[in-house]
């Protein structure tokens, strides 16, 4: 068996124990179908595979490329593409293979897309109040039958509330939560349709609006998801050697290119991070040239992306080596 | 030939004609070995390709794996690891494949790494005044001591004046990278060797002191270094597709995943960046769904990591697809 000490750096390393509790909080939370785990927060077909057998046969994806790694990797007996596409070709493609793929529309030209793609199934995507995708609540309706009118399935409705699934109040996470959600089932009043779908990790205890929700981030965790004090625990680290340092400062040699850096610097505990830049992290106070260190990266989405395999532990040993396999577009 | 109006999006364009430019007026001010161009910038080895062309047969790298890319790539007669490893096993490798590797060293654990790990050359890296790598001053003719003694021949001193490169005047970037030379400079007179290397995009046409120049930048440009007034252009942006909007917002299909977010939100002419999540900028004002856009994002050398290839093109004409080979660790 390969050591962590052993691995090249920096290095991905997933805490199976950490992972394999999170998934089993969550399934005991929402089993099976009332889950529908979000690839995109890990990218990760063999992570997905654990959710699967945890009873999760359902996926959401971000990315065309998802749906055909989830497809490749036998994972796409029902995958919804939670996304706006105007070239849906090749999803028809997967579709055709035998995949379920059911994509996410709001407006006339993305279901237009869909059709013409060799899309079957839809489902409406509405604006609940995050300022991104999804149709007004007025619109939902006449888009169904659009797409009904273009030989397209509609299964319902979605909605996410992005908005809502960082804030730190819990209560205030709950009253926004159902004011969103009240959109989406006025929509689905007009739309029909089984799928009332919405909601992740920060919402996935409140939201009993939706039927089925599309969390992702649970599994690993991060630093921002875990201010909210959730029954989840950080997952996935960084694992750096220490290459440089003076009196005053160690250097790491994880930077930029590690860790996703949209939700600030990566954490190390009891250090205080000075800055990242492409290939380092600076922080103090100093440790031993030569010592590893495991960063907590403060978003996991992207620091997933930017790495091509994780490396499963249990506790220092390296168990397993997972391909980050559904990167790219 | 293809149009990038039917490329899969988001997708990376480098401007041809910008990034031969850039290499071209780089090339006239510092010619042949007086560039050593940094490799961590695109991670491209066809890119690479076109500034040996130009003349620069020595390169810089950030990373063990983009010595090996380069050496693959047949570009390894003169390689610089301008960073400090502790397992150099994998340079002894490339070494004794018949690449020259030069490796950074700046304390006796690196020095030995280096020579347990079968290289046979380095450079003693200095602080010049970025708390990042780099010896003090007092301990580079030691440390250059220490390396003879080990067996390793001492090509010179580096040091990157990295707190320097971006300053917005041209006045104190001159003064400030003046004092960094000087302590590098004083660093040399007690090293020797032939090598005194540093620089980078932003202090180019100002580092004087220095024999050769480290920049990496100047090829693609990106937002943050254009505040600089450089006679070098943007070459690189990311092409994506206007997927959902409304009468105030428009969302493209490119986010966190497919920018370098570290420098700030990506740039689009005429546009007010709203945000970016992992799959979607948000903007305004509103343009018509389907509409193609191309951001200039803010930090090239995250965002040439985050991407499979680039697409080189001429005009709208896509005229050749690059790996960005040198990514990973």
């Amino acid at each position: 068996m390969t050591s962590v000490f052993e691995l090249p750096t920096p290095a991905l390393l997933i805490d199976e124990a950490v992972l394999d509790r999170n998934i089993a909080e969550m399934a005991a939370a929402l089993p099976g179908a009332r889950l529908r785990p979000h690839v995109k927060a890990h990218k990760c077909t063999s992570l997905a595979r654990r959710q699967a057998a945890a009873g999760h046969l359902g996926f959401t994806c971000a990315t065309i490329r998802e749906c055909e790694g989830m497809a490749a990797a036998g994972l796409g007996s029902d995958l919804l593409l939670a996304n706006e596409v105007l070239d849906a070709r090749r999803i028809g493609a997967l579709i055709d293979s035998g995949s379920r793929v059911t994509v996410a529309v709001d407006s006339p030209r993305t279901v237009l897309a869909a059709a013409d793609g060799g899309v079957r199934e839809v489902v409406v995507d509405v604006n609940v109040g995050l300022p991104r995708c999804g149709c007004a609540v007025a619109d939902a309706g006449p888009l169904a039958d659009l797409a009904r009118s273009s030989g397209l399935e509609v299964r319902g409705v979605m909605g996410y509330e992005g908005h809502v699934v960082g804030l730190a109040s819990a209560e205030e996470r709950t009253a926004k939560c159902r004011a969103s959600m009240e959109l989406l089932l006025a929509a689905h009043a007009s739309v029909g349709g089984a799928l009332v779908s919405g909601g992740g990790t920060g919402t996935y205890a409140i939201n009993t609006w939706a039927n089925e929700i599309q969390a992702g981030s649970y599994a690993l965790m991060d630093t921002a998801y875990a201010k909210l004090g959730l029954p989840f625990w950080q997952a996935l680290f960084v694992l750096a050697t220490l290459i440089s340092g003076t009196g005053e400062w160690s250097v790491a040699n994880a930077g930029l290119k590690a860790f996703g850096m949209d939700h600030g610097n990566p954490s190390l505990d009891g250090a205080d991070i000075w800055y990242c830049s492409d290939e380092h992290t600076v922080f103090s106070p100093p440790r031993r040239v030569g010592d590893l260190v495991r960063f907590a990266p403060a978003h996991i989405d992207p620091t997933m992306a930017y790495h091509e395999r994780a490396y499963l532990c249990r506790d220092d040993e390296v168990i397993d080596e997972w391909p980050i396999d559904l990167r790219g577009w």
